[in-house]
């Protein structure tokens, strides 16, 4: 008796079922077929799929890589090459190391030292918004602390399943994460035509549809939203907090493009703040996670695996079993941790490393902003595409007229019409980007995901190939006049 | 309706069943308590509970930790303070990392170059036999991957439970393991009288009574044995595989200690160098997944996070799942990865850092020897203790007669009597040390569990203020004469 895949928990199987794995094995083929001197019409394969910012040429924040070098050998204390400053937070940081050592464990829910830098930041951020540190939670990264929770809110074996509300379109890992947990992914509406706007009726409808099929226990938002790049004013959240006060709904608020706004004028305000500013009512009741990421397109420090989450209002017994649920991963990677930190608590005017890190900080945030305008404004010029504004994160997520000729040999294979697209881009064109189906469905409505946190040099090296194969489809599916490049 | 225990899985509820949050949060109390001046008898908590060797004393290994920090900040390739096979190998690994950043994810089953690295590795462990890198799946830790390996082998909602057989003794951290994937623990008894040896009748009553109450599928194996110090033989470990061949259960073998076998000619040899030699009649056949990882004792880098584990003769299908489960936590953490390469790959005699590596891991390596003898011999010579010789892994794990007061106090207290003993040691004495009975009851037969991976300064502290505690106990209930110390 073998173990096979008829053996396994069908939760598990669903996971499987995600097909964002397909498309990158097949560029990495491609990419490995080039290596081998397979001649294409292109030379390497450009992937907007999903955030990578070092993979795709966004540069590392120097003060970060050093002070991460000192801990790592802290010999390098005394070298005189490094900043004092960068020497001082490095000692400081290994001094809140068990053992001055980065090979320590930390507790479960990550070093005490950094929880209440964590907290620190949160306060300022929110204009003196209390933060206690025990409810900050440090986890290998917002996947992970997304599926602890998640994991807390499904339902028990043999009960009705939970539920929970999310945004359409939502950002493509979320399915396989509620999969995994078993837990029913109910979708609510944003509105394309609002710059993708959360719409109060819509949730009203979305969680009577939910009632009739679940138990509904919480609401999933992004805001910076992934893929839709809209941010949402204050309004518009305590609209969602009312609601989710009134519906008895646990906020899982996904805020790990809270770094990376880049929208004239637009300000973020998370949600903790609204739900303070709104008073006791709601202060001290409703219910909610907020996330946060190192992996986010500024910093871009996704390999360190870094991230935390803040409780508010949770049962104390719940936050218990959060705890020793982490404790089964024993604790999240120390580098990252200590990665949090600088992040949080970037060099001061005063310190010799202020200029260079602001100035990479800016570049980097420069170039976020000018690719999310560029992207927008090119992919909305093109014929059968048009792009809502990106204010926020690192997607831009355009609508696509999909020509009725590949919609039918979509149906004739069997795959959705826009992941068709995506892959006959990769193959003519060697541009990987995410097909909208990922996101979620939109009834006859397609949609691209691209990744803006790269390079500019890599972004116009994909728009420019995507137009190509973009305006080839047209013109080969409907005879269209030659269109120009915008 | 606010999230409360009562709504949670119960699968999610029996992890936090686990004791071993409860002595280590008071050892932390009373740490806070002495940072704040509360006079006591110690003026320090000693903790051998686990193995944590950076926080213990034990230095981290220099050659490690002075590629990481190239690896980390890659200006210092240049720095000649750094002597040329630290360049080298940090460049290639740095080469290895999208982008050449060690900030970019890497595949869920980690890098490509470090798949192949370990591969490399495991064949000439076991002089030449075969190793695919795609069996390799890297992971943030041992846990981790132990964690997703039990939740494929779980049993799917409505189905009858799956069992798994274990050691009696079994590591303190798998009892949650399977609690949270609702695989239940059948155990087989190790032979304490024989220096805890697998026994084959034991095995066979064990899957007998496992047959009546579950469907078993697995086959746990701790070599060398957490917590119990034992190595197995050639022989024992042939004997193992054909009994899982015959019952067709998976090997899951635990084998992150074969790094410090430290027992006066005792050589260890793999399950996978055992079951190639066994012929094809196995080799083709016996399904098992082999656990290494860098949180041992004599690297004892348990911050980095990394592990990894080799699938042999798993199901195609299976394997892409267990990819795809990894998925869900993006990628492990790239430092740890990178340093998985250079434990397993030290440095050559002709390459300048040969010298001072050899010397420091055989530092390490000579105290955890000349631990783990003391202890043993120390524990040993106590009254109402005996204690069997540990050759591999991080623990001793004496046998400890309870005086019949304590037995009763524990009884009235509604606690198991060691973890009484563990209580009072750790108020009255300041050391932290594991009780038996979290890895698992052994009828009336009360154990302790020692982590010696820790300084000879540290054990000798402990040792001291253990024996203290013992001998005033026994004293205290017996009105014995009084004891000297060994």
């Amino acid at each position: 008796m073998r173990m096979s895949l008829r053996d396994v928990d069908p939760r598990l199987k669903a996971i499987g079922d995600s097909p964002c794995n397909a498309l990158r094995a097949h560029a990495l083929q491609i990419t490995q077929e080039l290596a081998q001197g397979v001649q294409k019409s292109f030379s390497r394969v450009v992937d907007l799929y999903s955030v990578d910012p070092h993979q795709a040429g966004v540069p590392p924040i120097t003060f970060l890589h050093q002070v991460l070098a000192v801990c790592l050998y802290p010999e390098l204390l005394s070298d005189e090459n490094f900043a004092v400053d960068v020497r001082q937070r490095a000692r400081r940081l290994i001094q809140s190391c068990e053992g001055s050592s980065v090979g320590s464990y930390t507790p479960s829910c990550g070093l005490d030292y950094i929880q209440h830098r964590i907290a620190e930041f949160i306060t300022r951020r929110d204009a003196g918004v209390p933060t206690d540190a025990h409810n900050i939670f440090i986890c290998s990264g917002f996947q992970r602390s997304l599926m602890m929770m998640t994991k807390l809110l499904s339902s028990p074996e043999g009960e009705p399943q939970n539920g929970m509300l999310v945004p359409l379109p939502y950002p493509h890992t979320l399915a396989m994460v509620l999969a995994g947990a078993g837990v029913r992914s109910m979708p609510y509406r944003l509105r394309e035509d609002a710059g993708w706007a959360v719409d109060l009726e819509e949730l009203q409808r979305a969680i009577r549809t939910a009632r009739e099929c679940c138990r509904p226990m919480a609401m999933y938002i992004s805001n910076p939203g992934n893929p839709t790049g809209h941010v949402q004013n204050r309004k518009s959240i305590e609209e969602v907090i009312k609601f989710a006060a009134a519906e008895k709904l646990f906020l899982l608020v996904n805020e790990v493009d809270q770094h990376s706004v880049h929208g004239s004028g637009i300000q973020l305000v998370s949600y903790k703040k609204v739900l303070f500013d709104m008073g006791p009512k709601y202060w001290d009741r409703v219910e909610m996670a907020s996330f946060d990421s190192l992996s986010n397109g500024v910093m871009g420090e996704c390999g360190l695996r870094a991230g935390y989450m803040e409780l508010v209002n949770v049962d104390q017994e719940v936050m218990i079993l959060a705890e020793t649920m982490l404790c089964m991963d024993i604790s999240s990677p120390v580098p990252g941790q200590l990665a949090l930190d600088v992040m949080l608590h970037p060099p001061q005017p005063s310190d010799p490393s202020y200029d260079l890190y602001t100035q990479e900080i800016l570049t980097n945030q420069t170039t976020l902003t000018e690719n999310a305008l560029r992207a927008q404004d090119f992919l909305d010029s093109l014929p059968g595409m048009s792009c809502q504004p990106a204010v926020g994160g690192v997607y831009v997520y355009p609508c696509v007229e999909i020509p009725a000729g590949v919609l039918e040999r979509a149906k004739a294979a069997g795959v959705e019409a826009d992941v068709l697209y995506c892959q006959e881009l990769l193959e003519e064109q060697g541009v990987c980007i995410g097909a909208g189906s990922e996101n979620g469905h939109m009834g006859g409505n397609y949609h691209l995901r691209l990744c803006v946190g790269v390079s500019s040099v890599l972004l116009e090296e994909a728009l420019e190939r995507l137009c190509a194969f973009h305006l080839r489809l047209l013109d080969s599916h409907r005879c269209e006049p030659h269109l120009e490049f915008p």
